[in-house]
């Protein structure tokens, strides 16, 4: 037990009630007088010369008020999420002049009604030259392929090389070395709430677009720098947001800049809301890896040296793709010590759907593929997995090679509590016949630095009677942060969380914050709403000291009271503090909150620099059942140990780990985007299958309340991290049931039941 | 030409687009999904016991959702307007046990449309038992008289009763003395827009509620006293609003109120709009005053001694009664200099419709017979009434008898101006048979304090772009404060009013801000704005400083450019000195005003006590033209010199002007609200007559732009006050023309020809 009123306690969701009951309003509620209903016209060919679009008959429809074409949009112009890195600017709105993908926008039609809008669609005619395509991320590289986007040689959006240590050197010492190539493959976020948008593109020039963002400040910023548009003109507003998982944090998404055109160009408010297949075929993908990576260990299995090369799928478009082919390569070093490495990694344009930020991005592509080498390694060297894992295990206080520091690191603690938990030697040496016990681990930052500035802010405006507003501009995507950045608020103002209203995510009202990405919110929001809450005290206590005739530095809120520390009787409530104060020293009480990690701008070339505050970490043991007919995998129980700090939810944090353990289960055995030339031929949730409540496991997890110096009471990130550990656990698992190495996700029964037909044939051949 | 960019500019209203188009959202275009509409059942008795209401009928009629009676309310609680006086506490959103007016608020019905909700009234059964009621405030205060509230004696509400100096000893020594008895007439505000409100009351027990008024916080406050509610479960929001003038000044009105309880009963949002002759009946009324006024001035005009009484028929409920009948006191020498005085004014209680605040409350009605006394004296003395008003009036610097200080006044300066435009003297001398010339003088204060704080606070939030939003709680009626303010924080930041969107009055997300009343918004509201836009600059110019390696104290903000004073090229644009600054410094630009004006709070006993941080004034020169045969007055032309110190905006000091003028031609002339016995008997803009833009007479105002020491660029209020002086101008001129004093208003044909009678019988006598 800590000594928090409201920190680490189940506190409930303060918008549970209206979530439950149905009455929350999600951006496809938003109506508006005068609404149009807008759909999108798409390609159908992989990659194509639009030589002309012929949109009268659409526009002579009955019901249809404006119809967009690339000849709408602003010429020569393009955007992409990386503000300050024009170079990777490639995307348009609607395609102008050629086609990228099947699903790629080549025309927009507002109606006033969805029918309309679907008939007019089709009225739509557009003359295509069709191009070569190209949907191997290696093929594309090949000199003479087809190229996507003109700027980019080879397709190579972007390379991301750097090194670190001596690797030759380091190699040449190890006691043992071995390669291997692993590969992960397309799945999709299935947010149950769909990309849509509304737009109003006032008289007065000044949009309003309600979207379904993680972001609405950088869709803002996006949509600011690509129509020209002054920032006070554009007003993003989140409502709320069913589910992310990464694939709502794009900067702009074309639904929001055509739903804000079309309104423009109709002169009234539009709608634009996805279909399910839309969602599945034309949002964002985990990239695709192909990742081989060499490791050399000493004989005791320290980590002497790692050599790693990837290739990633990005399709169509960049998307956040760049940034991920770096930090998959900087998680080598993230996961264990490690002083020697080299990386070099492909980010490659191919006729597939953009490919982009999801979960654990990059991360978990390069974790899957280290993490169960470091089974193999351990199986060769004769050691434990889980103590091979303890000898590299980081620990509070080390520098990373990049010169990333890590401030807090309880690895080794979570990698013993959860083998103690599961007993992991004692039954692991005793598993059944089909049945294996795996392990993973996972790291991860808390919020990361991919912009020019990571400034965050919050207001605090106390009411009268002691009751207050939080204005935060933290998204919350259904994650919970309104709750955490309330208890959080709440606690150090010592006031109940009923006494505070959340507003967060406005662009308009809200303080700037860049939104929920990298696992940032807990860490750097709630550091500026911490901040806030101490700014209020800071007005607050000197009409109390002088009250109670005590020194400022004595006094404690806490409990709906401020009082003087040791004396919770020489106090007054925390109303009477505030009016006291409102009324005697006659100024309203309004804390202000500034908050910028002390990160530093990486350095794109050497991915050098302390881009993240703080570090999260964990560990997964698995259990696994593999019928040797079949090749079914059962996933029996996943058991975890967590370093996310001190959690201000645990509930919350519980309710994440098990939704990461979920998705990583879909990941590593159901999901995959199957696309054949170009076509993803499983657009639903009828064939592309996703964990349901009846497919999972026993999960439990511990959270170790170890605080971090940083974050605000101590708290880190970690329900993005926790995706990580599943994938490579249930491979080592499945390995340690069968002896079965399925080394490209997801672990399907075909492919266990080929790795058995191998091992048959060489224990035959033996 | 001052120095400024935009202070005394004529820049046009930032909502004037919107506004034009139609597009500007009021209260009456809120619509929410599953909306109901609400509508009143009234009393047609002035005074009653309600015995019994059976409501059944109406409930079970087909579409009614709700049915609200004064069984619904929290037993023994009322409140008012007065949040620290509990003794005034004397009003509930429906009545309970009794009603006190024709149109008292007596039940209420939500439906899913207007004429259900209308039918449904009638299936009210109301069971009254009729008392004897009471319309003379003078027979009111009879004992013996029927009492409205219980624990009023004498139908008294409150009295105000002090004195400064020694009035009997400077009668004494009077060169002449004279009592004259002044009336005026109840008249009414007949803001475009009548009152209305939506309110929502969300399953989490959280009412929103969207209000013409002209005090978001204060609606949010008094509903959270009278219901018991937090303050962080109560927004109220302001849309645009129609009109106000004193008329949406009171804390919570019975429409606000009834609008969020019908909508917890019913479950769903409720609307609730005044018919016109609602509003006419049920919503405010200036209070007609029965005043007598007598004053002793020395041989050469020196005001010596006042000794004034008013009695005010509040009508039913005391609404702002009890300050307003203090304040027509203060104004006796806060029109002329004046140290020795005695005021006793009662607010009365009688079976009409309230009184309440009404644009120059109490201080017109007071002026009135102040300033037509002031001629009478004058034509005694035979000095020239002007030169009598130059003699008496205010300098800056003086300290008024009750200790309250005047920091700037350029009242001679505004009559000599106006004098000199208007070449008084020779053209008063050879005035056409028939026509006449009449002045006035208005006094008024710059905001007032009634409440037991009056902090005030504004944030304005940087964009990455240079651009920006204001939140203000400072109320927009119409006036235009959203465009002063935007003035203010732009001149302040360099910055163009484009480049910044204001968004006000919404008790959730702005800043605290008692809103419109008192003139104070300009003056208390605008400090508030300047000292954030000054606080971006803290912020800012470090950065500068360092950048251009000058002195912080040297820069200056200016047309778009921080630079160093002097060197306008030594510098850098305001956009890239924000991005500059946040890239460089990493933190966001968040500024916050906290202001409070230097006011202490009146003595509610003596009416001592700096009540206002400054005083606006003005003098009017009125040509009249009068029919001897018809009696009909005809305004020719109503020439005004004012003081409201620095302008910000003359164009919209001017139309403030202009409407004070057009405002008070009806107070004088046309307006007045006939009872018969309770009845309103002229409730609609058909009996009930205000000018029109065929009746404006020719209107020419000048503006001294005089700084005040504490307003903001030197701003003070002016828009409410200048109603005041038209009404004795006129009454003086009218004498000047024909004769005949009218000193109780409106000056109508029927009076003149009656004046015109009584002076031919007594010249006839002579």
């Amino acid at each position: 037990m800590n000594e928090y009123s409201l920190i680490g306690k189940r506190v409930p969701p303060i918008d549970g009630k209206v979530k439950a009951t149905g009455a929350a309003e999600f951006t496809v509620d938003v109506r508006l007088p005068g609404m149009l209903f807008g759909k999108v016209l798409r390609s159908h060919v992989p990659h194509a010369k639009i030589l002309n679009i012929n949109a009268e008959r659409a526009e002579r429809l009955h019901g249809v008020r404006a119809v967009l074409t690339g000849a709408d949009l602003p010429r020569n112009k393009k955007y992409s999420l990386f503000t300050n890195l024009p170079e990777l600017y490639d995307q348009t709105p609607l395609a102008i002049d050629k086609v990228r993908y099947i699903g790629d926008e080549v025309a927009a039609v507002a109606a006033t009604d969805e029918w309309i809008a679907e008939e007019a669609l089709n009225l739509i005619e557009v003359e295509y030259e069709e191009l070569p395509a190209v949907f191997d991320p290696y093929e594309a590289m090949d000199p003479g392929a087809p190229l996507l986007h003109e700027k980019s040689e080879r397709n190579i959006s972007r390379t991301a090389q750097f090194f670190h240590g001596d690797v030759d050197k380091a190699m040449k010492e190890a006691f043992y070395i071995r390669v291997d190539r692993f590969k992960t493959q397309a799945t999709t976020h299935c947010a149950m709430e769909v990309h849509c948008a509304v737009a109003h593109w006032e008289q007065s020039d000044k949009v309003s677009i309600w979207s379904s963002t993680q972001s609405p400040f950088k869709t803002a910023e996006t949509l600011s720098r690509y129509l020209d548009m002054p920032l006070n003109k554009i007003r993003v507003t989140k409502q709320f947001v069913g589910g992310g998982f990464g694939g709502k944090s794009d900067g702009l998404f074309p639904v929001d800049a055509i739903a804000a055109l079309l309104s423009r160009k109709a002169g009234q408010p539009v709608k634009i809301v996805n279909t399910r297949e839309e969602e599945f075929c034309t949002t964002r993908i985990r990239h695709p890896y192909f990742i081989t990576i060499k490791t050399g260990v000493a004989k005791d299995g320290t980590l002497l040296a790692v050599d790693s090369k990837a290739v990633a799928d990005t399709g169509a478009y960049n998307s956040w793709g760049p940034a991920i082919i770096g930090r998959a390569g900087v998680q080598v070093f993230m996961g264990y010590r490690l002083q020697n490495m080299r990386y070099e990694g492909h980010n490659v344009y191919t006729n597939h759907a953009p490919s982009g930020a999801f979960r654990g991005w990059g991360n978990l592509q390069m974790r899957f593929a280290a993490d169960c080498q470091m089974d193999m390694i351990a199986e060769e060297l004769g050691i434990d997995p889980m103590d091979l894992r303890l000898k590299n295990a980081h620990e509070s206080g080390d520098v990373m090679p990049n010169k990333a520091w890590i401030p807090s690191c309880a690895m080794k603690e979570c990698i013993n509590l959860v083998s103690e938990n599961e007993r992991w030697k004692e039954k692991r040496d005793r598993m059944e016949a089909g049945r294996g016990l795996g392990a993973g681990i996972w790291a991860y930052v808390s919020g990361s630095r991919y912009n020019p500035h990571d400034a965050t802010a919050a207001i605090i405006k106390v009411f009268e009677d002691g009751t207050a507003t939080l204005l935060t501009g933290a998204t919350d995507i259904g994650q919970g942060s309104n709750t955490t950045l309330a208890q959080i608020a709440c606690e150090e103002l010592g006031i109940s969380v009923e006494d505070l209203t959340v507003i967060s995510g406005d662009t308009e009202i809200t303080p700037f914050d860049y939104g929920t990405y990298s696992s940032r919110v807990t860490y750097v929001s709630g550091n500026a709403v911490k901040a806030a809450a101490e700014d209020v005290k800071r007005q607050l206590f000197p009409y109390v000291a002088e009250s109670l005739e005590a020194d400022i530095s004595d006094l404690v809120a806490k409990d709906g009271r401020v009082y003087v520390k040791g004396s919770p009787s020489k106090g007054m409530t925390f109303r009477d503090a505030v009016k006291g104060s409102l009324y005697s020293k006659d100024f309203h009480i309004l804390g202000r909150g500034l908050y910028t990690p002390p990160t530093v701008v990486v350095n794109h070339e050497t991915y050098e620099g302390h881009s993240s505050p703080a570090y999260g970490f964990g560990t997964d043991i698995v259990e696994v059942e593999v019928d040797g007919l079949t090749g079914q995998v059962d996933v029996i129980r996943i058991s975890g140990a967590h370093d996310g700090g001190q959690p201000i939810n645990p509930m919350q944090a519980e309710g994440q780990l098990e939704g990461s353990a979920c998705q990583a289960l879909g990941q590593s055995l159901y999901e995959e985007l199957v696309f054949k030339e170009g076509q993803i031929m499983n657009p639903s949730f009828l064939e592309y299958k996703i964990p349901t409540a009846l497919d999972a496991p026993v999960i439990v997890n511990e959270l170790l309340a170890e605080p971090d110096p940083g974050g605000p009471f101590g708290a880190k990130g970690m329900s993005e991290g926790s995706i990580i550990a599943p994938s490579p656990a249930i491979a080592n698992a499945v390995y340690n049931a069968v002896g079965v190495w399925v080394m490209d996700l997801p672990i399907t029964p075909e492919k266990i039941l080929k790795g058995l037909k191998n091992k048959e044939n060489q224990d035959a051949a033996a």
